[in-house]
């Protein structure tokens, strides 16, 4: 079996400061029954979430995620989170991961229904062995999202910047890029621009330059790409976030899905275009996302 | 404390004819722990609902919730339900229930994650009072639903016609409408196609003719508006599927949503154009829907 543990935070949101937090946790085993039938998240998938990277007990980017949690929260009329209260969660988490790759998941729902607070609760577990999808390359399907460019700011009830529980369609995406036979989807609006994978998101190089698309395009800001742009630019490379349209994909001189838990996995392909795999680059950007980051 | 009802269906799915299927159910302490924190309907709202209405004990319209049931399973390549299983199910829930009006939910989650099987409950609860619901009329605004008519045929992974449990979008819609000081929203397409509110389907009439937008254009196929439909029809009413561009909701003679537990709700104006609310037939539509169905 493999290691898994789990705590519920009760109560969440409480805004008293120097607070005992460790009162509010309750460890609890992550296959026993623990939520009840009346959670919101599970009738509505409503409620948001984040996946944080582990690496020797290191819990990765602690303080970007819990910004896109807060973010998230707004954009969903929850409650602001008590960040300090959700800090020290990921810690006790943290210390209970055992040496190697782990991944901590928080979750935020908007609780019991007609109850008067959210539940939320901290996973983690040992992460999936991604060492190979680290250096072979992926095959990835551009899938259209259903929405033009415009609708992010037109219609925000649709949430798009949100990394909400709703993710049926994310896992749709990658269930139809399984069945033309690739590895993973990039999604894109009505009107060819680029967004993000269902789970990651998309960094392209075109000769020394790397790029990804306009955060607030209806796309989450992904922690990892936020880092890796940091990376880059201490090391001298120009990195800028741009309006990415879809024929430009084939272009790219590289390219990789990048994400908390899998990191930098390598793209092969865009539907039927291939693209190198930069082996030295790639092995140089995983080996600094392996490395402990705040 | 309301009344509520839960079981635990497990396991699903099994095709064995003849099987003892309530051998299969285990009633569960509603406000209890019962799920554990590995749920995918809890992460990631990765599974499938029906909500039935019942009234003085007597499940309405069953046979129409289980084959939606089941056409969502097929479009979320979940396993195919055992009707017969779910069936069962729902009469033991429904022998349960006080007189009066109750609510019925059945959920279908893709499971544990990384788990063999798919998980199944079973809820039951006192329906909220919609006597005043079903008389004055609700103010509606339009809401853009992101895509154009052309995504549900284009883009079948948007789960369109599915009813999952990724409802986060529903309701934040609901809470736009609110906080424009509506009751309720109806979707529409960015090219002006009258889609579903986010819990309810929309039936028009213009003079004597009953419309309601074609079901495969990115919603649901309402099992209340088909009911209505042929009772319109025995009735001697014309009732037609149709597409419904904006610019005729304001010229509609009256509007109601209607749903499986609010039943007809009429519609007393749409953005900012008001309609007349028919007292006379909104009570006959809700007479009839409060009638034991099958």
């Amino acid at each position: 079996m493999t290691w898994r543990y789990a705590l519920i935070i009760d109560p969440v949101a409480t805004d008293v400061r120097g607070t005992d937090h460790a009162a509010t946790f309750r460890v609890v085993d992550p296959s026993a029954p623990a939520l009840s039938i009346g959670e919101l998240s599970t009738q509505r998938g409503d409620g948001i979430f984040e996946s944080i990277g582990v690496v020797d007990g290191h819990a990765q980017e602690v303080g970007p995620h819990l910004e896109r949690l807060a973010h998230s929260a707004a954009l969903c009329d929850l409650p602001a989170p008590n960040l300090d209260q959700w800090r020290d969660a990921v810690a006790v988490v943290a210390s209970q991961c055992p040496p190697g790759e782990c991944v901590i998941k928080l979750i935020l729902s908007r609780g019991i229904e007609h109850g008067p607070t959210p539940t939320a609760w901290v996973t983690a577990a040992v992460a999936p062995d991604n060492t190979a999808v680290r250096e072979r390359g992926l095959r990835v399907v551009t899938l259209d999202r259903g929405f033009d460019s415009g609708a992010p700011v037109r219609a925000p009830w649709l949430l798009l910047g949100a990394k909400t529980l709703s993710y049926a369609v994310n896992m749709a995406a990658i269930r139809e890029a399984r069945r033309r036979g690739a590895d993973d989807a990039l999604f894109v609006t009505t009107d060819g621009v680029v967004l993000e994978g269902p789970t990651s998101s998309v960094i392209l190089r075109f000769g020394d330059r790397y790029i990804t698309p306009e955060p607030g395009a209806g796309i989450l800001h992904g922690t990892t790409q936020m880092s890796l742009f940091a990376h880059l630019r201490d090391l001298g490379h120009d990195a800028a976030y741009e309006t990415v349209h879809t024929d430009r994909l084939g272009e790219a001189d590289a390219a990789w899905l990048v994400s908390s838990v899998r990191l930098a996995a390598p793209v092969a392909a865009f539907d039927d275009v291939s693209l190198a795999v930069d082996a030295d680059v790639t092995a140089s950007l995983n080996a600094y996302l392996l490395r402990p980051r705040d």
